[in-house]
């Protein structure tokens, strides 16, 4: 039999995600092609910076020198784009699909922002667009819904699924740091960006919940339309609170699919600590799906890093070379215009919440908030007091409540009534309660 | 365009799994239909008792007369095998592969007795067999090990793979049940079959633990090559004794893969309470997957029951309504004759070691045990000791030794000279503490 040819790649982009992928094809080319079928050849890459000194020795290809010295090379089969951004990264697949090549991406803001026009891209020319290393790092998520959950009508998502977030919530949860230290203790060891804005904001985690939601809901959601809370507001005074309720706060990307339609957030949820999601700790990402056949499944694993992500990277490849069809399957179908469940607003959100209310220290305010509250039918279920502040004059004091299941309607025009009240002294925080 | 052509399956056997995937196909015809690009149309079913009456509403499908009535049918394009056991499971699958039908499987016992065979079969006849359904019910791991995670060599794993046994031990653990009425109670609710022995003495998990071991490893465990203790001779002392150092014990499945080769087996450990496999309670299973290059992983889910292991079944069928090139690519890899990693012998397991003796309070008898270990080079690395009975003359205690890492082999022996002191009044009972 002749030996088959290999799968020749080339590569946009050589950074942390594109070093791994150099990596893992360079050292584990043998059980690869084993598992492919045949060689994975990576070919030609395109670095930002020729010259840079690397740390890791990798050789074995060329470097392209320009864009199109890739994406219209005839002698490339798949084009691996690790650059990141919606710009020329986007430009760039497109290229490469218009020039019969597939494409492996690991961009979760193309997927979410351009999915229908790649996709339409991919299925005019015949190629086909893998994904995996778009969401959770190593975790293959995106083939566990896909494919390996595919009798499900999935009922519901939960995933922390920004690494960085959750370092630095894990850092100011443990050892007890404000936000702005523990966002710089992150960033010295590499786990945060420069411009971490992306990352703390929410928007990382609205982009793969995104992702999440078309393939398991068949809804293609703006981003825009996602609700997103970052982690930067977070006060270290609502992590102790929680502590000592029993909770512990993680940044979570959810989304519920109701009868009458969808709802979804990105936003700092409290999490009863025996939970499995709110002992997932550091970097570390993890999916929650809820299926109608299958019930309650998690997912667990690493949701950044350079080798993590190159698993995903080069998992794909490898099914590439050994049986694109899934993936033509998939691209056929997916990011098309098709009619989507509604999406509910988010007022429509039932949820318990916990709410902190910086008050005077004065007879009759608890009877005064909980008065505002009964007039919006919130139920409180909890309420812990703890003094904060004594000054000779004036004693103010922190009130934590917890309520029963609200919808955010009535419960955020509640809030803004509290936070009318004269003896209110700051606005109240807030936040979602997780199931 | 014209419509495709339905998949039409062809189902032996209609207990609990078979009557989750009839139900899961006629509820979600139009879901499945939409994502597999087909219809996929259960057309005929072999049950064991036609006059049997059902819970669950089913209908649209002819029952067989026979095997052959289905596994000879031209009209046939599928063949889902959901009766279990190696005997005329295996040939009815064999049958079907010969008269050019794919297979879908749940059957982890034949995959893990006769996978050779079945594969060679579906090779010489170009057909595939899927069996995501064969490990973990409704969680996909088969697929996540198999293509999510193919880039990494894997380098362990550990799995809660039996719900029958975590069910029991949840019980033992949580409500001080003795072993025969934590049993009865998984009997009674349908956890448990009336002959349990496969379940609780580990082989089913042996099984489970050789078909991931195959994907994972690419090595073929003969089952009885893989060192199995069941739950069946747990005393509930050692799980309260377990408790008491802060460990939970769980019937574990592990492989690790050493540069010398590779170890495995089916055993209770001891498991730090914190530890996310710990925590899995009830008929969860839980797979922890640890690749060179994505590090740590880990997917749970329902381990067995009607629905969840239907979605494995149906997931598979909806792939291969839409790309079956994955299965015939995994198809024509699998279960060949390939020279396998040397496996190691058991007693090249190291491991901290759980050790309880029941022995005469007697001055002297700490000195005599810690001697023999010392002897041994077993490091002793705490000791609690427990008064159970006192009786006028004599005096007997539960003593408990946590050892450091310990070879099995030296372990064991140090054992068998324990045994064999005259202050040790029973045979000493051990376990592994996990990593």
């Amino acid at each position: 039999m002749p030996k088959p040819r290999p799968l020749r790649i080339g590569m946009l982009g050589m950074g942390t995600v594109g070093t791994g992928v150099a990596v893992l094809l360079q050292n584990s080319a043998h059980i690869l092609s084993h598992r492919a079928g045949r060689e994975l050849q990576l070919v030609k890459v395109l670095v930002k910076n020729p010259s840079k000194t690397r740390d890791t020795p990798i050789h074995g290809f060329k470097l392209a020198s320009s864009v199109e010295d890739i994406t219209r090379d005839p002698d490339i089969d798949v084009v691996v784009e690790v650059v990141g951004g919606t710009g020329w990264a986007f430009d760039a697949m497109a290229q490469a699909l218009a020039n019969g090549k597939d494409v492996v991406t690991a961009n979760k803001a193309v997927l979410a922002t351009r999915g229908g026009e790649l996709f339409d891209f991919a299925r005019s020319h015949g190629r086909c667009v893998a994904f995996e290393a778009s969401v959770g790092g190593g975790i293959p998520i995106i083939g566990a819904i896909q494919r390996g959950l595919s009798a499900n009508r999935i009922l519901g998502i939960q995933g922390i699924l920004n690494g960085t977030c959750n370092y630095i919530l894990t850092r100011m949860t443990d050892d007890h740091l404000d936000y702005p230290t523990a966002l710089k203790g992150a960033q010295d060891l590499g786990f945060a960006e420069a411009d971490p804005t992306l990352d703390v904001n929410g928007t990382d985690a609205a982009h793969k919940l995104a992702v999440l939601a078309h393939l398991a809901m068949d809804t293609t959601l703006g981003v825009d339309s996602i609700s997103r809370r970052g982690i930067d507001e977070l006060d270290p005074l609502d992590i102790r609170f929680a502590g000592e309720l029993g909770y512990t706060i993680r940044l979570l990307a959810e989304i519920w699919c109701d009868p009458d339609g969808i709802i979804s957030h990105v936003s700092p949820v409290l999490l009863r600590k025996t939970t499995p999601l709110a002992q997932v700790r550091g970097g570390f990402n993890a999916v929650r799906v809820i299926g109608d056949a299958v019930g309650e499944t998690l997912f667990y694993g690493a949701g950044a890093g350079r080798m993590p992500t190159a698993s995903a990277v080069v998992s794909d490849l490898v099914e590439l070379a050994s049986s694109r069809d899934g993936f033509m399957a998939a691209t056929s179908r997916l990011w098309r215009d098709s009619p989507s469940p509604p999406l509910l607003p988010q007022d429509k959100l039932r949820s318990r919440y916990y709410l902190r209310l910086h008050v005077l220290d004065r007879p009759g305010v608890m009877a005064e908030v909980s008065g505002v509250l009964a007039s919006h039918s919130i139920s409180i279920a909890s309420v812990i007091q703890h003094e904060t502040i004594d000054q000779p004059n004036i004693s103010q004091v922190q009130m934590v409540i917890m309520t029963h299941l609200a919808p955010a309607g009535k419960f955020l025009d509640a809030v803004r009534s509290l936070d009318s009240l004269g003896c209110v002294l700051a606005k109240a925080v807030h936040y979602p309660v997780g199931e």
